[in-house]
């Protein structure tokens, strides 16, 4: 569930993959994704990513508009990134490995899925960009919880959704909210309560 | 689970219950509490709380700082008021009736928890500050889980700041970094997940 930034070669509007448009793109995500790192939402300027991108300021304007639109895009681009959840043979394990890649995600350092949470305090566009990446990557997971219904691993009516988060919920909260030492269990841990959740009724 | 800014009538240093520090100190936090509820974080400068509640500027900067000790110092406030977590006969009821706190306080509107954590994001000193006052309440609230312990409905070993966390962070979860719209039964089914977790081996 990382939030990678890296960027598919085409863009919605681009007829040549790798062209022109998606190049430029991809330099102005590139200047979003390390000012962001650097100095958080606040050096996320339009200015400094003209600046940094060296992509003609009218441009950056024109195509997204203020810092959440850049953001928003950034967030986009992550999600038009093929992710697929692992495929280990068992439900735990899966949550595991789901778990395991959280927790890369927020403890790496600098971390840009922890830079892009707390802007997204500071713009609702960018927060709804962001419910909409993780909510896409829960719905690419629910297929880890497909197959261990069809193992016989999981009951036919469960909620994959509410499995996903019961399984990985706790790792944000710890990591991004509390902001606690990394205990060194928290993906095993938090994958077994994910494993309960799945036999609770929903 | 609440973050109510409630000020105890006594503070560290003040003899006199209700004395005249104390009324300053909750003049002081009254002011930051509205200002961040107006305004969030940028609306709390130590100028702005000064005026609101008629403290001397000088005052506000000798005894809190800067904005980061203003926030610090409502949740050190909030930790000194007494909260216990409901005691049902059960369990999951028992941890239903916690889960209905952290949603209430998350969803009235407008949110000073909300705005605490958001605030949390600008400020190192807010963001330990909220983490202590949360470990408290955890600390707190493991007599729910201690009292089940006893009636037999869960295991001698069980972790209980490990079942209060399985129990509440799907709601942090949802309602605060997801902003998910808040479904109906979601205290319910987030404490039924904590009981499952209750019987995970940690």
């Amino acid at each position: 569930m990382e939030s990678g930034t890296q960027v598919p070669s085409a863009s919605p509007g681009e007829t040549r993959p790798g062209g022109r448009t998606a190049r430029t793109r991809e330099r102005v995500l590139d200047a979003v994704a390390s000012l962001l790192l650097e100095g958080g939402y606040d050096a996320v300027t339009m200015d400094a990513v003209a600046a940094r991108s060296g992509v003609h300021r009218t441009t950056v304007y024109r195509r997204w508009r203020d810092t959440g639109g850049l953001l928003a895009d950034s967030l986009d681009a992550a999600r038009e990134h093929p992710w697929e959840p692992p495929d280990t043979g068992s439900l735990l394990a899966d949550l595991v490995a789901i778990n395991r890649q959280i927790v890369a995600a927020l403890t790496e350092e600098p971390s840009i899925t922890r830079a892009l949470v707390a802007a997204s305090f500071r713009s609702p566009t960018a927060a709804q960009a962001l419910r909409s990446f993780w909510e896409d990557r829960y719905a690419r997971a629910a297929v880890a919880v497909d197959r261990a219904v069809r193992r016989g691993e999981a009951r036919e009516d469960i909620d994959a959704r509410h499995v996903l988060i019961a399984s990985s919920a706790p790792i944000f909260y710890e990591l991004v909210l509390l902001r606690s030492p990394v205990p060194q269990d928290i993906a095993e841990r938090c994958a077994r309560v994910g494993l309960a959740a799945a036999a609770v009724r929903s």
